[in-house]
Order: C-alpha cells, then sequence, then structure tokens
C-alpha cells in the first residue's frame, strides 16, 4: 500500500489503493528470489521486457507474504531490464494475480510455520505474463529507488513491532516469575531471575528510545539523511526481541536442550557450589 | 533403558528390558508435571500409595516422550509417597501403558513440532492405577537416587547429540558460503562470514573436548565424582548448540527479523560506512 | 557542592558552599571503608556520637577522591549514631580538614594510577575527631536520605562521562581505522572492523538516548519517580564504556594478550580458512 | 632461546645459548615496528643489507620487551633485504646490545606500567649496526620460516599463562565470595554471584582443554599440521582470561565506572524490582 500510496499513478491508485484501503482486496511484494542472496539486489533475475504495448515478466520469486490469501488480488513485482549493468534497471510493476501465467506453487514455512492466517508466504511463478505498460509504477528502472525510498518506513514498522513483541514477553515474564516458586521462594526472588528481568528492561527501553529518534529523524529530516538511524533500529530492534524473547521462554514455554533435563540455570548453581567447595578445601589444604 | 539395566530386578530385566533391547518394544518416561517447576523434585505431586499387594498411582505427567509411539508399552514414573517430607519418598515404578486408568490425553508440541516419528511428548494421566508390588523399581524411596544416577549418561547423550548436530550445522554454513555470492565475491570472502565460521569451530571445539572429559571422568571417577563436568557440559552444550545453529541459519533458512529486509550484516556495513563518513567530515571540520 | 546546595544550612553555605562555588577551595566526599562492602550501606562502621555541644567521629574511610588536593579544606563525612538498628541512624556532617585527628594516610591507585592531579583516591582516618553540632548536615539520622536524593544527579554525571568517553573512542577509531592499512586495504576496509565501527554508534546511541530519557524523568518527575531510569543508565553507561573503548583500544593502543602475537582477528580469518579447506575436503570425500 | 634453539648454527648456541640457558645473560627479540600494523609481516621496514663480510642494519623497532634488563646482552633482530617483494625477504639476526649504533630510546608503558622488573618494553633504534655475517640465523630470507615455526610453542606458553591467570583469579574470588558478606548472606549465596564463579569455571576448563589439546596436535602432528589448533587457543585463551578477571575484578579490586557508585548487580537488582512493581500494578489494573 505504501508504494502506491507514495509512488502510484491516479490511475493505479483508484484501481488497486482504494479497495486496498477499503479492506476488500489484499496485496503482496514479490522481491526475493531463490537461488540468489537478495540482500543484494544486483544479483536479482526476474526478467522484464517491453513488447510494443506490454510488459512480459518472466520469473521466480518465492517469500512472497500473503500471496495465498483468498483477497490477495494484485502482486507487487520487482524486476529487471538488464541482467548485464549491475546497478539501475531495477522497475517495480502490478500485476494482477489472476493474470495468465502467475502460478503459486507453495506456500514456504518458517522454522515449520506456515502463517496460514495471514495468507503464508509463497513460492509464486511468473512465466511470460502479460500486463498493460501503464501497470510499471513510477516509470522503468526506478524500481531500486521506489524500493529504497519505501524500507525507511517499513524498517520503523518492524522496530515497533518488535518492541511490542518484547513488551509482551517481558511482561508474561514477570507474571511467571510472581507467581511460580521453585527451592522455597517465587521466581522474580532469585537474583538471576530478577537480573533477566531487568536487563530485559534495559534492552527494551534503549531500543524503544532508539526506535522514537530514528521515526523523528525520518519525519524531520527525510528519508536520506536517516539512513543511518534506520539501519540501527533494523539491527537493534530484530538483535534485542530475539533477546528478550529467549529470556521470556525460559520460563514460560518449553525450550529444548536449555531446559530438558533442567534448565541451565540449576546446573550453574550447581558448578558454583561444587567449585567453592573444591576451592575451600584447596585454600585449607595450603594451610 | 539405562534405568532397567542399572537398577532393575531380573524380572523386570526379563520382562522389559530383554524386548526393549531386541527393539520389539519402546517405553516412555513420566516425570515433568504441568502446574508445578520440575527442575525442583520437591514439587512433585505424583501420589503413589501401597494397598496390600499393589501399588496406586495418581498424578498427571506430561512431557512424556514417545508415549504416543504404537510400540511404547511400558512407562517409567517418578512418584512421591509423602508430601509433608521435602526430600525422600520419591519412587520409581513401572506401568504397562494398557493398565487400566493410564489415558493419553494428547500431544504437545515443542515450538510448533509435535515429534510425530519419535512418539510425540504427551500428556498422560494416571487414574487410580494399579499395579503389583513387584514393579517398583530398586525398593520404595529409591527414585530420587535412580534419576542421579541415571542423569549422568543421560546429560552426555545430550551434549554428543548437540555437538554433532552443531557440527552438520557448520558443515551446511561452509558449503552454503563457499558456493553463494554477494556483493561481488563468495560469502566466506567476507571477513565476517569467515569469522562466524571460525568462532563455530572454536566452541565445537571447546564443547567436544568438555564432553569428552565429563565422559571420561563418568567412566573413572563415578556419576558422584564427575558431577560438575556433567553440569558444565549439559550448559555448555546447550548454549553452543544455540548459537552456532543461530549463526548457521543466517545463511541457510530464512529467519525472520534478522534476515527479512535484508540480514543484520547489511546493515552493520551500512552504519559504518556513514559513521566513517561523519567521523571524517567531523575531523576535517576541526582543520 | 551539590550536598550542600540541596541541604546546607545558611551558615553552612555561607561557610564552605560560597568558597566552593568561587573554586578558592575544595571538598571531598568520604563514605567507603575498608573491610566492609559499602553497596551495602548497613554494613558501615563509622561512629558519630554526641558529646554535649559537639559530636565525636571515629573511622577509616578510604577512596576519598580529592582528598589530596592542597586545596580540599573540608570533608563530608557519612557516619553512623547506633550500629545495631540496620537502617537509619546515618549521619552526614562537615569536618574541616585541618580538625585535630584527621589523617591522610596514603594516596590508593586504581588500576595503578593515582589521579594525583585530582588530589587522588585517599585513606583518611578520623580519630577523636571533634566538630561543632551545627556541622550536621539536615539533622542526626538525616544522611541516607541526603545520599539517595544526591545520587541521582550524581549518575547522570557519570553517564554523561561515559558516552563522552566512548564517543571520543569512535573518535579515535575512525582516524585510525581511516588511516591505517593491513593485507592491502585501510582497516575500516576489512568487514570486522567496520562491524565494530558500527556497533560502537549502536552502543552509544542507545546509551545516549537513555541518559537523556533518564535526565528528563528526573527533571519532570522527580528523584523517586526516576529511579528505575538512572539505574538502568548506571549499568548501561558503565557497560557501554567499557565495550567501546576495548573496541577501539584494539586498534589504538597496544593491549597485551589480545594484541600481542597477531590481533586475535588475524587468528579468526586463519581458523575460518584452515575449517573452510578442511569442510571443503570432507564434502568432496562424500562423493 | 627457542629460535637459537631450533635454528641457532653450532657457533651462535656456544655463544648465545650457552649462557641464556646458564641464566647469565637475557635476550630479547625485536620484532614490531612504530608506524606500520604488524600483524601483517609485509609492512616490515627493518632494512638490512649486506656489505663484504657484513651485514648493516637500519630500523626503529619498538615494544622490544626485555631490552631493558641489564643482563640482555643480545637482540633478535627481524629485518628485510627488498622492501619492493611482499613475501620473502625477511631474516633474523642476531645483534649484541654493545653493538655501535643501538640505541635504547625509552620504556614504552602497557596501560600504564611498565614491567620495569623484566626488563621493560623497550623502543630502540639501531642506526648503521654493522654485524659479521654469520650473524644471521638459518640464512638469508628464512626470518619469516622461523617466525612462524617458533610462534606454535610461543602461542602455546601463552596460553599456558593465560590458564593459570584466570585460575588464579577464580581461586581469588572463591575466596572473596566465601568471606564476604552483603545484604544479610555472604558473597557466593548470591546466586548472580554464584552464577559468576560457574561461568568462570566453565570458561578455564573448555580452554585449558583446549590448549592440551593444541599441544597434543603440535607434538604428535607438527607446526604446520597444529596451526589451526594454535590458532584456536590464541583467541580463546585471551578472550577467556580477560572474562574471567573482569569477572573476578568485580569484588577483589576497585573497578571505577562498573563498581563506583555500587556495583552494577545492586542496580539490576533494583531495576529488577521496580519493573516487576509496574508489571504487576498493569496487570491488576487491567482486571
Amino acid at each position: 500500500m505504501e508504494v502506491l500510496h507514495m509512488f502510484g499513478s491516479e490511475e493505479q491508485k483508484k484501481k488497486w489503493l482504494e479497495p486496498l484501503l477499503r479492506g476488500e482486496i489484499r496485496s503482496c511484494f514479490c522481491m526475493t528470489e531463490p537461488g540468489v542472496p537478495s540482500s543484494d539486489e544486483a544479483n536479482m533475475e526476474c526478467i522484464l521486457h517491453r513488447d510494443e504495448e506490454d510488459y512480459v515478466i518472466n520469473s521466480t520469486k518465492w517469500w512472497c507474504s500473503g500471496a495465498g490469501n483468498p483477497k490477495c488480488k494484485v502482486a507487487v513485482v520487482m524486476c529487471r531490464m538488464n541482467l548485464f549493468l549491475r546497478h539501475g534497471q531495477h522497475s517495480m510493476i502490478l500485476v494482477p494475480m489472476e493474470t495468465p501465467g502467475v502460478k503459486l506453487i507453495r506456500p514456504l514455512t518458517v522454522f515449520g510455520q506456515d502463517d496460514a492466517i495471514h495468507g503464508g508466504h509463497f513460492e509464486v511463478h511468473f512465466e511470460n505474463v502479460r500486463v498493460p505498460a501503464s501497470n510499471i509504477i513510477l516509470g522503468e528502472g526506478r524500481g531500486f529507488e521506489i524500493a529504497q525510498r519505501r524500507l525507511g518506513p517499513g524498517r520503523l514498522h518492524h522496530s515497533m513491532r518488535a518492541v511490542g513483541l518484547a513488551e509482551h514477553a517481558l511482561e508474561l515474564l514477570c507474571q511467571r516469575a510472581a507467581s511460580r516458586q521453585t527451592f522455597g521462594k517465587k521466581l522474580h526472588q532469585h537474583e538471576v531471575v530478577a537480573h533477566w528481568i531487568a536487563e530485559s528492561r534495559l534492552m527494551i527501553e534503549q531500543t524503544r528510545l532508539l526506535t522514537l529518534y530514528a521515526a523523528h529523524s525520518l519525519d524531520t529530516l527525510g528519508s536520506r539523511a536517516a539512513r543511518k538511524q534506520v539501519a540501527m533500529i533494523k539491527v537493534a530492534a530484530a538483535r534485542m526481541s530475539c533477546k528478550v524473547v529467549d529470556i521470556a521462554i525460559q520460563y514460560s514455554y518449553a525450550r529444548t536442550l536449555r531446559i530438558a533435563d533442567g534448565p541451565d540455570e540449576v546446573h550453574l548453581s550447581s558448578i558454583a557450589s561444587l567449585e567453592l567447595k573444591d576451592q575451600l578445601r584447596k585454600s585449607q589444604a595450603k594451610l
């Protein structure tokens, strides 16, 4: 939606953005390709060529989030016109899902889950898919520019969700720690668990403030000047939310290996007490 | 099997251990209980009472691994005779799965997976389950002792599997890094990826040697003297395998958040280059 | 100065605060005691007793920063009136340095440095030191309260200095990385060094924002409501500045062990290349 | 000594190795140069040229450990004959300290300490220093080869010392934790301190085993085959000893910032208790 809102023509907005905003239809975004590392956009292999009044697309895309949703009616597809030039030549084009040649191959799973409720993450093939030239967004060769300008806000959203997720995990951790009991005291009365709570709050707070700062920079300085801040929250938010959830899970769910057969914390306590005994024995032997 | 091999009576061995060793049947182990933190065994609530020539068991257990396997014919159940005494009073008893009152409630999932192929991890209820007194292992009140003496070897197996898992992950990471290309060079030619490989080998090697050392201590000094070594590998192996798999996954699978929208490494490179520019501009301004 | 400004009587302010503000004299703060862990204030052993119109102080203090400065004319001393009550009974009292019984024993060193330029960190003994009753600050038994209310701003200052220190270290790191060359390229062109720069900026930025947030909370909500924020920056700033300086030092100074005999980064690169060769050999052997 | 023992001629051994082994004299090793990053040996700028029966050396070296010891009678100097070839052309040569042109410029300090007791780390200049051709070790152009073959054992020694240092730090930590009391219990009864002890033992044990393994590889497979193991301990031992000493110092010495104004652990406990209160208040507000 953001792409159409920022870069769509009047006609494109009327046809796709309006029903999207009304919630009548959904869209999906087709960028990543199997076989090539897509963090380097120069690797992209989706071929777009002009054929009179049409464009023809040939490509294999995957991780197209939401493509399996029955309400998904249109794909935004990132293509290239010339594979020999390393940069430029990227274009973004609108492809209605019912266009002949668009094939939903299979849903992919993320760590074993298919996110069916959101429409999954699909492998989608485009075989000689033909769309009118007016479907191109902003113009030929401007795909990379669109992607860049759209990424700032998108990354902010990722970070905001990651902060929210971590806040929720910390809330669950605190509730668990206040209600459950081991070795004669509540979990939160175990210093190690208390320090987890403190470390989680510290990480969340730092990332929350950095996200607000990046959002402020984006609003006041624009996406180019805010690049450093945006890249920082991309890294910080993902990392922080993984750590906080990892801490919270220690007592909220069963996580194999670190939990099975006694949580690591019990083992660390037992190593410590055995080590202390060994050391004291040694220091007495010296007398 | 280990429990029966080490502590079973001749009759118990004949009836259960032999078909287990022949692979004709499977067993499951019922220890963890819902509602109580089972890393503190004093929390256990499974009640065993003597009724003339029988024992009667009432309990709710879960995370009984393998209980859903059709070949699973017998459960080893950890119970207590007296909930008022904090220690002791734990007993281990053999319960044939077809005994009236044994109910498989539902398979539980571990991070969304049910491990159906191994027989899953089940919630199992025991309602007035009656077994002959001879089913007790080693004797009343000796359950905790059995658990302790059995844990050393069990934890070694966990660590060995964790080392193997990490070795496999590193192998996949190396193959990927040697074959895939971004920004004009192979992944392994990116220093950051090369250092991941080095860090993984370092962690695996240290844990592998510690596991061998613990195994050697267990064999030569016995399980009591090897407690510190065993506790150390329990912690080290779980932690190491999580880290190595986490590193390997960076390029082997898609992991959301840290991967989506460009892997963190690309963002770190971009933060660095922007920071350098800012710093150099600042230092020139000083002149 | 902060203590006198916030809690001093008119007479105390006139006598000590004014020359302090004019820079004519300096003060020192005597709190920590040898032999007892002073992070728990209940451990404090400095005895204050009332003797008609005077107070008499007996104590051994150390880490009295600035006590050796020739301009240091007055000490603020934390004492207790009653060692049997765990809390309360703490009082803060002004002791002119030339009072009989005040003895500067020796300067202590911090990691081998004596900070002589600031007046060092001294061990100071108080033997039957007698001062008029009007020297007590705010009143008997209010020492703990003064300490608490003064700590918020003090911790903010620590954090601000830590952020400044880290900024300076990053600046030096960037200059070094832009000017020095190894293995055919500038240091900053080595990905691993570039990522250090990025990680440093990320840590500094998060701590800087948290410090600003704590300062804002302190100003708008008061020191009691801001306790959590203040405790967070105390932890975050110390930890962050240690990490950033540690990174920066890698190429700015010689640090033994991690530097001597080739920096760790060179060794990690060599482990990685050997590991890759081993893995590739293994995977070819499988064919 | 190792260099002479492995690569010295009979004459060199007789003249220098024998008095070294008898402890009558000391030697120093001159490799690192100011201005160039010496982890890349291609940067070295010490010039050696042949002049009939002599070699003439011109160079500025620093971090020459032990050069200031009054018993230091000979330097082993790493030079190059040709600065235009990137590799090879390195030679090692023996230079008696009293040779005209050898100048001890100044002792350097490592983190503020000059290690005077061991002879310090000196900047040494060589100005047209002339020695007989027979002083070259092993032959022209073989300096790099000598350095490589000598490094394995040298790195083992570093690791062994690092393990010993960490063992000593852990011993001190245990003694302190068993004797000192805060908040109503011994330090080791604080779970967080207990876990430090456990983590330290874990790190030491893993590094100790890896060091033994590297030593075994070096003895049985030779220095070339053991390169990976040797590089691993170089990294692991430095890192481990820094961490263990850092943990141990928390309560053994005063370390500014993380200690001053209350150790971080006290602050983490206070953040945790405030966070818990906030969370519980929030969850009650929801009812």
